[in-house]
Parts: structure tokens; C-alpha cells; sequence
């Protein structure tokens, strides 16, 4: 018998596309205040094409942040309910001027789509929608199982408001197993689960010195230098290899078992390839005695993003700036805390802190680590979804990243969380001209379809 | 005899400082491509009034950037020239939220005119132009001097148009003697002759990393961090302390001479008021074994101006930036001249490199140090003229800015040059609430007269 949803995905995959193109185009950059109205509009597009393929009880959360975005269909008694996420929020598209085509212009270029958000994350929520809406269509209006879906406008800022929505409502989002789609696979064509992910602080390292902007002839060699401070507070932080000098900052870290890390070792992996494909670097950096995927997945990190402050124009302004900034933060593995981290690093801070300043240390948000048990028979039917689209056994994995819903979803819901996701690793996620492969949108599509057909069997 | 000149110029104060407020209200910020046409109509305004009073021969002089204004009276015969500098471009306003009143909308407050520019330099340009209009009215429309007078519309940005002319045409600027206004006064009501000035390199340090922006989370553990790097390099260059750790960096040095160093003792000098009220900071910083005043007129400095790159709006974004950069300057004292200091500092950047990124400095613009020979008549002919106008011996001190043209005027002009200004310790050039205090604009005119009539005399 010929599978009715995936002929409908199938016939209608265009349509999707540009469906796809259409949510892309609202710039919905959750961390900018100018594009709050923005982040609003799409989580209203996302709330009508719930309504519109058959969810009920759409409606739109709202939260101290961007609202919530939450739909369900409760109808196929006594099979499981699969808890679908996804967010509508997008990363800042900065810097411009390296966009090949406009950020919010979703533009198709050798079998890819460009856009910011494209695949992460609006391409992989649209996956979800459209698979649902196949499911809708291929069987006279239900779904072959239980079907919560929940959308937030926040994960690119730390997700605070889903954070407290989850753990004051429970209830609400009562499921047997949660589905993201927000990860990557290892390399084309091959699907992959992700069992991992790191969690992290965002900080910023505030140091002020004079009280005033100040001359740097007349006062050079008196005030203090603020981002002089700051360079030397870094070097404090993390030495030339990577390792944190934080104390205390690694006394809680687990280290992979030793069947995973064996796991990892037979991954299609050519470091050399991936230095200079996807880094681009003259070299690779990081922590000695570890593997390139044990770094990215499996040990703590340090990373500056951006020093704001002082002059940044053209040309030459001879100011002591009577303050600077420095946007820091760690990722974190397991069993670190979030929590101990940020303590760990603030009170490390102003002991590093040179004399003639004052340095102030402020959480901007936070995520904890997570690792996905794999003994559950949901990983199982994910596997078997994957294998019939990609025609390929399943490789595991874990994240560098941060999905801060993931470990709430386990913390608060008590649910497996199977990271199902189809990006690639050459996709630019948070950086400029990213892309969805679109094969893999409509593969990804296919395979969340056999997954809750899987679910429901 | 009344002097006729003084009181010319004391019953038109009112209209001199009105004057002044048109002028300052045209943001001639000679760094910002921007505003080229505002650096070009501040020249005209000039240009203008110069013609207006009586010179002759008024003009722009068109050079790569902005032009100069040029014009003289040499109908003094027998009498010695006298070339009169000022700079008509200013800094940059920002942080501009720290601005009281709008930058380029001059305000009166407690006796102080508040604009970008009151005192450096538009203010003590004026105080010229207007010494000379007093000169030509008190006496039938005749100097007591030959004059010629020279503006610049790039002193903020390297005075690479005036230093091609000066060394060009040299025969155009002939003259006897060069009184430049764009120092400031030791303290209030204590007139000063500034006898030596630091020079400086201005330069640009551009690390690059990986290809593109990089997440965070993907890649945090593998790709190298440009900021990082900066800050590496930046605490390799300089010690906590504030010594300049560039191999070779303080060889060419010339201390300053016992006497000069027992008369800076002598000076009325409180460090804890000048913390408090000038700095603000902590604690004041530099190199160990030094004075304040000798750490700011007599040792080089290295200092950070501001880190543009990387993502600097309100909020996160997890990126790893694939470029980085650091405006950072050094003040030079005499002996050491800019090419070589340059010269070093680029070679041992490259070796501070850590591995992973590459390193480009720019030089975006240098000065040499300059130290004036006091045993000139002149010299005497200016302390005269103060003591006549403020009642007190004049004290001589060094600057810790850089004024590129005096070294030039010395150098290729083979004058000396009198450094008598106007300005405060605490008029907040180049940063916020620049302020000119009125009384010193007005006083700060009748000394220039009484110099004039003491050199013709």
C-alpha cells in the first residue's frame, strides 16, 4: 500500500518551499528590541498554518519575552503523544556586508536555500509542520498519534520564557516523548541522532576606569586603560591552548564513557578537510590530548564575541575609553552546572582584575548540559524512520551547541528527547549566508513523517 | 596710552564668543568620511573672517584630505613674521549620551562654553583671529608684525596635508617665529609654555581567524578566537605595569634634563585631586619609578582605543568572529622617532601571534616628539606678554599629546615655536562635555595681542 502522506509531502514539496521562503522573510532576530514587532508576526504565521493544516487549541503564549507558540491534536486513543519543538526565533544577520544575497531574501542557489533562519531553525520547524499537514491529508484528517506542538521565539536568547512555562505547566505539555529538530547530521547522507548537547553561560565583563572618556596624550600613562584591563583579564581566563584557568572550573565534568568515545573514533571525520572546509583557519586551536570531536563536544570552552565600547569608526580617535566590554561565554559539558559556572568565573574575574579598574560581571542567560539515554524505543523507531528515506544506518552523535528546552524537557517533562535534525555542517548556522539544503528539507520532512507513523504503529 | 587693541577687543567679547558658537556649531569631525562637507564649510567660515578683519591673500590650499586657510599681512617692514597656527577639524563627539548639552550645539554653563571643539581647537583659533582683528582696528587697519596664518582641517587625524606643504613650500611659511595655540595651562590662572610634546603612531591591528563568523557551540573548541588573540597580543605588548615590552622600544629614549625634572617638581601638583577630579579612576597607573608628569610627558605610552569586530548590540550572539581588530597608539618622547617605533612594533606583533590566526598592522597615521628650545627671545617676549595679562610668572611644562606640525615647523620651517594655550586640566578634550572656560578665551586673546606688540616692538 502506497504510504498517503509521504505521496501528499511529495506532491506538494514546491508549495512548502515557498511556504518556507514566505516564514523567512519576517526577520523575527529575538535579541534586537527593533524586531520584537518582527518576532511577534512570525509566531502569528507559525499559530495560522497550525490552525490551517488541523490543530486545535492554537494559540499563542505569552511569556515575559516573544510568546509561545502552541498547538495539539489529542485524538488517537491510546496511542503515545509525541511533543513536537521547534523555534521561530532567528539570529541577529550581522555582518551584512558578507551576505551574499539579503538575509531575510530567501534565495535557491545550487539545490540550497539562503536565508537567515533557513535551517536553524524555521526550515526544520516548517519540516514539522509539513509533516504533520501530510499526515492530516494522507488519513481523512487525524494523525497516528497523540500530537503536542510547542514553538518558542526565544531559543537564540536563552529561552527563559518556554524555561517557565515548562516548569510551571507540565501538564500542559504532558507527552511520551519529545521530538527536536534542531541539530545537524555528521556529513551528507548520513542521518544521525544527537545524544548530546553542551550547555553554557553568556556573560558580559563590564571594566571601567576613568570616569570620563579621556585624551590619550594628555593622560596616557596615568588613567587606566579599560580594554587593556579587559585583554589581560582574557589571558587570565583561558591560557594559549584553550584549557580554562578558571579554578575549580572542571572539578565537576564527566567524562564520556569509553564506548562512545570509540564511537566517535569511527565517524567520517578528516580533520584536515574540516580545518579547511569548514574553519577555514591556518590552524585548528584548542585544549591538547583531545580530539577535535572530543573538544567541540565533550570539554568546556571560553569564547569572546565582540568588545563594544571605546571608538570603533574609521580612521583614528586618540580616546581612553572610560569603559569597556567583552561578550563572553562558556560552553559547558556534563555534570557541569550553569549555575556553579557563572559563580566560578565571576568571583575568578575580579581576582584578575588589574588595579585602577572596576570590573563588573553580568549573566545574560544560561543552559544546562544534557546527554540523551539512548536506551528508549523511541531512538529505535527514529533509527527505522531514518533508514527507509536515507537508506542508512543511523550514527550518534552529540552537539556542541546549546538547546537550553532540551534539558528542561527532560528535567521538568521526564521525557526522552530524540534530536532528530537534517542540517549539514557547511549550513553557516549564526553566521552569514545560511542555508538549507533543500533535498534535506524535503527528506527531513519524509523521515519525521515515518517517525510518528513509527510512534503510532 | 591706552592700548588700543585690548580695548577694542574687550568691548566686542560678546560678539568674538557669538562668533565663535557659529563656528563651533559646523561638526568639522575630520575622521568621519561623513562629514567632509562640514570640514570644507568650517575652512570657508574661516576663510571668511579672515578676509573680513584684514588679511590678505586669503585662501584654501587643497592637499589629499582636507584643505588648509591660508592668508597673510606683510607690510611691517623691518619687523619679524610671525606664523600663526590653529586646527579647525575636531574629534569625533561620541559617546554622545554623555553629552550634557549636543555636541555642536554650544552651550554657556558657569562661565564655560560647552561644544566639540570650545578649546581644541576652535576656540583657541579664534582667540588668533581675533587678536588680529583687534590689532588691525586699534591701530588703522596695521599689524604690529608681518603675519602669516595657517589652519588646518586634519590635526585629529594625522596632519598629513599640512606636513606635505610645510615640507613643499617651505618659503611660503617663511617667517621668524610660529605661535601655535593648542596647548592648555598647567592650572588655572598659571600661564604656561609648553616646551615638548610626545610624538605618536596610530595604528590598526587586524587578526583574522576562521573564514566566516562560526558558532559558538559548533565550533567553540576547535576554531580559533581572533578577540583572544588580540588580547594576547595586546598583554605581550605591555606589562601590567604599563612598560612596553617591544624589544628594542625605549633604546633611542633621552631622559630629560635634571633641571627640567627638578622644575616639574616645583609644579603645583596634588596626584590624589588630579585621581579624583581628572582621571576619576581607582587608582592611577604606569610604569613604576616614574611621576605622574614624567609618565605623561617624558615615557612612552601604548594604549587601546577601542576593539571594533564580533557582535556588539544590546543581548547575545554565539559567534565566533573570523576577524577582530585593534585600534592601538603609541606616545613617543624624544629621541625615539616614528619609523622605527613602527617598525618594531609590527615585527614583534608577529611574534606575539598565537597560532591559528593571522596578524596585519596598518599605520594609520604618526608625529615625532618635539622638544622646543627655550633660549629664544620670543620665548621671553611671550612669558612677558602673560605676566603683563595674568599677573604670574609663567611656568614651562611638557604635553603628552602629539601636535605633528610643531616638529614639522622645527624641522623643516627652522622655527621656534611658541606653544601658548589657553586651555584646562579639566576641558575634557576628546571626550565628552568639552568645555572652554570663557574668561581664558578672552584673556587668552589679549595675550596674543600683547605677544604680537611684543614682537614687533
Amino acid at each position: 500500500m502506497p504510504n498517503t502522506a509521504l505521496a501528499f509531502a511529495e506532491k506538494n514539496r514546491e508549495k512548502a518551499l515557498e511556504e518556507l521562503k514566505a516564514f523567512l522573510r519576517i526577520p523575527s532576530v529575538s535579541t534586537l528590541p527593533d524586531h520584537a514587532g518582527d518576532v511577534r508576526a512570525a509566531a502569528g504565521f507559525l499559530a495560522d498554518e497550525l490552525k490551517r493544516i488541523g490543530l486545535e487549541n492554537v494559540r499563542l503564549i505569552e511569556t515575559a519575552g516573544h510568546p509561545l507558540v502552541y498547538g495539539d491534536w489529542l485524538h488517537a486513543e491510546g496511542k503515545p503523544t509525541v511533543l513536537l519543538y521547534g523555534h521561530y526565533d532567528v539570529q541577529p544577520p550581522d555582518p551584512l556586508d558578507e551576505w551574499l544575497s539579503p538575509p531575510f531574501e530567501p534565495v535557491e542557489r545550487n539545490n540550497n536555500l539562503y536565508a537567515r533562519g533557513a535551517v536553524d531553525d524555521k526550515g526544520q520547524l516548517w519540516m514539522q509542520v509539513k509533516a504533520l499537514e501530510a499526515l492530516f491529508q494522507g488519513s481523512g484528517g487525524r494523525l497516528p498519534v497523540n500530537v503536542r506542538m510547542i514553538s518558542e521565539g526565544e531559543e537564540e536568547v536563552g529561552g527563559e520564557g518556554i524555561s517557565e512555562y515548562v516548569q510551571k505547566h507540565p501538564e500542559a505539555l504532558k507527552a511520551d516523548v519529545a521530538l527536536v529538530c534542531d541539530t545537524e547530521m555528521f556529513a551528507p547522507e548520513l542521518p544521525t541522532l544527537c545524544v548530546g548537547l553542551r550547555g553554557m553561560i553568556y556573560t558580559e565583563l563590564e571594566v571601567r576606569g576613568a570616569k570620563s572618556d579621556l585624551h590619550s596624550g594628555m593622560y596616557g600613562g596615568a588613567a587606566p586603560n579599560p580594554f587593556m584591563a579587559l585583554a589581560e583579564i582574557l589571558t587570565g581566563l583561558k591560557d594559549a591552548d584553550g584549557h580554562i584557568l578558571i579554578p575549580g572550573f572542571y572539578d565537576d565534568l564527566q567524562t564520556p564513557a569509553a564506548e562512545e568515545l570509540a564511537a566517535w573514533k569511527s565517524l567520517p571525520f578528516d580533520e584536515e578537510h574540516y580545518r579547511l572546509t569548514e574553519v577555514g583557519s591556518p590552524e585548528l586551536v584548542g585544549e591538547k590530548g583531545y580530539s577535535v570531536l572530543e573538544r567541540i563536544w565533550a570539554r568546556p570552552t571560553l569564547e569572546v564575541h565582540g568588545m563594544p565600547g571605546g571608538f570603533i569608526g574609521a580612521g583614528a580617535k586618540t580616546v581612553i575609553p572610560a569603559k569597556a566590554l567583552a561578550k563572553v561565554s562558556m560552553r559547558l559539558v556534563p555534570n557541569m552546572t550553569s549555575a556553579k559556572a557563572y559563580e566560578l568565573y565571576a568571583a575568578y574575574v575580579q581576582k584578575l582584575a588589574p588595579k585602577g579598574v572596576t570590573v563588573e560581571t553580568r549573566l545574560i542567560h544560561s543552559g544546562e548540559p544534557v546527554v540523551v539515554s539512548t536506551d528508549n524505543p523511541f531512538i529505535h523507531k527514529a533509527v527505522t524512520a531514518m533508514h527507509e528515506i536515507w537508506k542508512k544506518d543511523t550514527v550518534f552523535v552529540r552537539g556542541g551547541g546549546s538547546i537550553p528546552i532540551v534539558g528542561e524537557f527532560e528535567r521538568y517533562l521526564k521525557l526522552p528527547v530524540i534530536l532528530m535534525g537534517f542540517g549539514l555542517p557547511d549550513d553557516g548556522l549564526h553566521a552569514p549566508n545560511e542555508k538549507f539544503h533543500i533535498p534535506n528539507f524535503y527528506r527531513g520532512t519524509d523521515s519525521i513523517i515515518l517517525f510518528l507513523e513509527n510512534c503510532g504503529a
